[in-house]
């Protein structure tokens, strides 16, 4: 029998009725002949709760006694998920992350998986059982129990479909799938019926909040099939996963925006080697997480260099480029705190000509100077004026027809 | 070094005030020079809380489901009193039954500890930390959690006192120690500075809320000293422990009174092996608990039959026996509504004479009458009119001088 594992998120297991509609998921699944695994998370708010109670006792908690403490909400959310559907009549077992020897290093709040014990859960399988699992949460070889940290129940649920050979991962969320864009900015943007695990991670803000850009990285390494889908709805969702060859014909799969972006500009390094170095090192001292780096050589002897950070890291990237200055000997420093970043992405660039020049004639048409420009494999990304971001992705949207599905659209996108 | 186990219950680490507090008792056994384990039960309310919870979903939650849940509560008390340990500066680990390999049966809900791994804490204690365990909780050979049911937490502390040699087992509660009798009844009752498991069993309701008789029956088995005292004051309060010299000079250590008794009794059945069998088979059908059981033979044919039960538990006791009336030959049956027994506990009784007397004459005194007697080897109780139970508990109560310490009595108690 082919497994099906449904991850379940904090809102979908909030409270007594959101638990029963989540657990008709799983009997509708069961009734369609699945063997059905359910990874959930811990209920609503109940995390933030705790993690206050703890700052109340301590303002730096030892980290092994944050995850002892944190995983106790996922191991809630999964004994009542059970407990539902015995009352509905289907049996059901849950189990901790250690019960399932989910082994993780022992980074507490942090830690990564090692490995997992298949076999106790497909005997519970094997026996008529749904098998509920909490996210979020394994144990270390000492049998410390440990969280996964941010996305974790993604986590757990794809690393489960792996472990398992399930069929399909699916994320129930409040959203229906992954849409070509930010729906809230351009209004027209539809839901993609598929998109590849390279284009999901560069669309990472576009799944913010849905699924965890780590959970797709880890499906991407062990080729789980997930299918992000509304929780509310039966409609189907969108699939990620590995290139198919009909991905190759959809030029651009979808764009984001990423306001709140502040570039600074080193002008007149020194050209000599080191010294780029030298500047993202004391960039990363300061923990400034850097964006998107250009740089250009402006003279044998002197480099223009530029990079874009969000604008909460602009004061701390400052005071590291201002110390670093003298050492590569930099002319002068410019900083832009007004600007947003604009970017298509998908698989199909690779093997395509002119979509560089299509982007770049949108916003031209829609009178919208260029700040930079950044690209990668299957990304092009244009930094604009921050009051322009929306104009700027709308005008892309129409550009690659971001606003009809994948197979409706016409031109060469 | 020696080890001090200390336990605390619900109200004392209902929030981060009472934790913190909780925590200096703690933290001042480590500074004269003890070893400390903790023992914590779950916050306040929550086992309540998870109850409700559980209830939502599922009117007869499966127990396996209802364990996994309940456990969490006293997994969360236990993390944060190791954080407010560290906040304090002390270094402080905080383990789950599971984590303990404290082994139960397989009962769901009102599981038997079988086996505690006691090296895996020494060696944390030995590292110079305060570890704090989960009470109530365990797993079975297959890691399914466990509860112990009621009093769970005090049965924890014993068991774990005894796995690892402990010099004694600190109960914490409310109150500063187990009294001769009941203070909310007999104004002038004293703390006890020692009692024996045997008259601690017997007083049970001068325990009740204060510590489980199933705690004190391990610890008699196991031979733990056991200190019940105040969480909010520093006092001494009463020990617990096998019989000592000096008790034997004390004739009567406590006395009870148990209200919301009925009494049943059978007229005339027939004198013949069996009928007494078929009687109290009928009540345990019935679920019935029965108190004391008095018969008297009236002739070689016919016996009197009588016994007492709560009073919750007669209408179920009246049904009982009348579906076993005509089964042995019953003349006929009465019933008393309106009873309470007052009863007087001590070692001592074993080798006194005169008690018996000295409690008949007491009531007699106080123009009590006394509807029927039972003993044990170390009990005597008397069953009195419901009106008059509190004039009876007061009047034994000066008879035995139960309003002075032990060592203040005069007379033979």
């Amino acid at each position: 029998m082919a497994i099906i594992v449904q991850k379940f998120g904090g809102t979908s297991v909030a409270d007594a009725e959101k638990i029963r509609r989540a657990a008709k998921r799983a009997i509708k699944s069961v009734e369609k002949g699945f063997q059905v695994v359910v990874v959930a998370s811990a209920r609503g708010k109940q995390t933030d709760e705790l993690i206050a109670d703890a700052l109340e006792l301590n303002p730096n908690p030892p980290k092994r006694e944050m995850d002892q403490l944190l995983s106790t909400g996922e191991q809630q959310s999964v004994s009542l998920f059970a407990m539902a559907l015995d009352a509905m009549g289907y049996e059901a077992i849950s189990f901790t992350g250690g019960q399932i020897r989910m082994i993780t290093d022992s980074v507490h709040t942090n830690a990564k998986i090692k490995s997992i014990e298949a076999e106790r859960i497909h005997k519970q399988l094997d026996k008529g059982k749904i098998v509920i699992i909490a996210g979020f949460q394994g144990i270390d070889e000492q049998e410390n129990i440990t969280t996964l940290g941010r996305g974790g129940s993604d986590t757990t649920a794809v690393a489960l479909a792996a472990a398992l050979g399930a069929r399909e991962c699916e994320i129930y969320t409040d959203v229906d799938g992954i849409h070509t864009t930010d729906p809230r900015i351009f209004k027209n943007a539809v839901k993609m019926k598929e998109i590849s695990y390279d284009e999901m991670l560069e669309l990472a803000s576009l799944g913010a909040g849905v699924i965890h850009t780590r959970a797709v990285g880890f499906g991407k390494k062990y080729d789980v099939r997930i299918h992000v889908r509304s929780s509310s709805e039966e409609t189907v969702g969108t699939i990620i996963t590995h290139e198919v060859p009909q991905m190759e014909g959809v030029v651009v799969s979808g764009a984001t925006v990423q306001k709140d972006m502040a570039k600074i500009g080193l002008v007149g390094v020194d050209n000599i080697p080191g010294n780029a170095a030298k500047i993202f090192a004391s960039l990363a001292n300061a923990k400034v997480i850097v964006n998107d780096i250009i740089q250009t050589e402006v003279s044998a002897e002197k480099a223009n260099l530029a990079f874009t950070v969000s604008i909460s890291d602009l004061p701390a990237a400052k005071e590291a480029v201002e110390k670093i200055k003298q050492d590569v000997n930099c002319q002068s420093i410019f900083v832009r705190d007004d600007i947003a970043e604009v970017s298509v992405v998908g698989v199909g660039m690779r093997s395509h000509y002119g979509i560089a020049d299509k982007m770049f004639s949108a916003l031209a048409k829609a009178k919208i100077n260029i700040d930079s420009i950044t690209t990668s494999e299957i990304r092009i990304s244009c930094a604009v004026a921050k009051d322009q971001a929306e104009e700027a992705l709308e005008a892309v949207c129409f550009a690659f027809e971001l606003d009809k599905s994948a197979e409706e659209r016409t031109g060469g996108s």
